[in-house]
């Protein structure tokens, strides 16, 4: 489908054209495709003007219940897979040999920057929960193209309590539970004990609900466990590692499955702290491979809502949903 | 500009298709359509997380400054021209033989269901402002084709004051100050009394604000008076009428200006209750020739957010800025 030629052909021109000298080269590339593409949907679909008036109440919608702690204008991005897209955009990493280092994945609204550093060995649960099943991971860090151990890498890890929330959606979980930060030992290890990740449902209450209903789509998440493996010398990889028995992995509503991502659990015999055994293994890349190797670091919705300082959540009026 | 090769060229129709059996049809066809945009517009751009992040940031801004009286997603719309795109795909008439009516326009965030009717001849002004100048305004409404006139349309129209604010954004004003609905006589005649209309800025202390200035774009409109035109048989024209020596014309910052729209205010001298009169005479076309003859009449964010009830504004707390 093109323009429909029944309409003026300079009426878009003229709206990106209206743009000043004062606008910053980059706002006009940006601004100018939007505007181009947001006026070719409404040609393509002959918009009416009920259903652009629902799209001005939709939009209103994601501001209205949007909170420093509840950021609704990154979901609906998630749900119509933007952020995962312009994550590939950002971060995919190709060789002219073809080679990939560990999948990059979306960052998501729940990474905390303020994650305290533990000792390889430590365990990031700090409020136990009932059915959470501790688990022992472990792995190696390696260079992508030398195999050799990357000593020093900064692992920063988070999941979901055994609730599905995490711990500054939850008035019972403390500050940092199921955080942490490890560093990667001269082998390039890594080991913790964490929970097996818990599957979640995106919050339905607001427009991300309206528009997953619309869709017909699940609001599950598979359960996953988010890492930011970070080094001076390397490019950095945001995850999440997904169990590979869990049923949402086809219909992961934010579009953030791959297939690298994919891990088993197994049974632990041997340790009276961890009923499980996660072994993960990553590769990392160079900084020169990277698109955009010196990109700004991501910044959570957390840091930049709350000015990068945690404001206490009341437990007495904890908000009623994230 | 097209999709840049290096993506996974899977990714979008993979999001696209995520849609299950139970998404209505129309949603399937819009949503798809919206959604492939976007992904367009990312890869067309490479837009960057920190880029993505401004917008999520506006995108929640947005909902977050509307309130039931300030409805920042439509302004949004009409600042990217997108409220006249949609008036034009919805709305714009031209027959086989290459004529138009008069043309409709915008109908902006401010038109209210709740105008009074009022006797042709009487005045709109409930409340006089100082710097207001009275206009006797005049017209014939004829059929596009035959040039008959057109008795019983009812004329709806509305107004800013001299201080360029519509009623409910101002305490000082009354209900349904510069508002009301007259009826044509049987020559297809009208006349009332009103202002000489009075440019105004979009408010600049939100979202909207914040693209102008991005886009070094002014934040003015012309001078206008508002006018919806309706009759049981006639296609409704809603538009608005522009002062000829308003230094907006060119730069009206939400694209709604037409060349057969603007009209030339003339000195009175025969008539102690007006210093100005204003001609303006309109065609209008019967329902057969409009794209969509029966689609639904418009609603006013006014309408929509209030339920159809005007709630009082306390001019003790009165809104900042609507």
């Amino acid at each position: 489908m093109s323009t429909n030629a029944r309409f003026d052909p300079n009426f878009t021109p003229y709206v990106v054209n209206a743009m000043g000298p004062g606008t910053p080269d980059r706002a006009r590339v940006i601004l100018g495709s939007l505007i181009k593409h947001i006026h070719d949907f409404a040609r393509e679909v002959e918009l009416t003007p009920a259903e652009w008036m629902m799209g001005v109440d939709f939009i209103n919608s994601i501001g209205q219940i949007s909170t420093p702690i509840r950021n609704e204008g990154h979901r609906i991005c998630d749900v119509i897979g933007l952020e995962s897209l312009v994550d590939e955009i950002a971060n995919r990493i190709v060789t002219e040999q073809g080679m990939s280092p560990t999948s990059n994945v979306i960052l998501g609204p729940f990474w905390s920057p303020n994650a305290p550093f533990r000792e390889l060995g430590d365990s990031i649960i700090q409020d136990h929960k009932e059915g959470g099943r501790v688990t022992y991971m472990h792995g190696v860090l390696k260079d992508m193209e030398t195999g050799a151990p990357i000593e020093g890498a900064v692992l920063d890890i988070w999941q979901a309590s055994s609730n599905g929330q995490y711990d500054f959606q939850d008035p019972s979980q403390s500050e940092n539970n199921l955080r942490g930060k490890f560093k990667s030992d001269k082998d390039g290890k890594f080991n913790w004990y964490c929970y097996h990740p818990t599957p979640y449902s995106l919050p339905t209450d607001g427009p991300a609900g309206v528009l997953l209903r619309l869709m017909d789509r699940s609001p599950m998440r598979p359960a996953h466990i988010h890492l930011m493996i970070t080094h001076p010398e390397y490019a950095t990889v945001i995850n999440q590692i997904y169990p590979s028995d869990d049923p949402h992995l086809d219909i992961d509503s934010v579009f953030a499955v791959k297939d690298d991502l994919v891990v088993e659990f197994k049974p632990k015999k041997d340790d009276p702290k961890a009923q499980l055994d996660l072994e993960y293994n990553v590769t990392l890349a160079l900084k020169k491979h990277h698109p955009n190797p010196n990109s700004a670091p991501p910044a959570s919705s957390f840091e930049r809502s709350m000015g990068g300082a945690k404001k206490p959540i009341n437990p007495n009026n904890p908000p009623a949903n994230l």
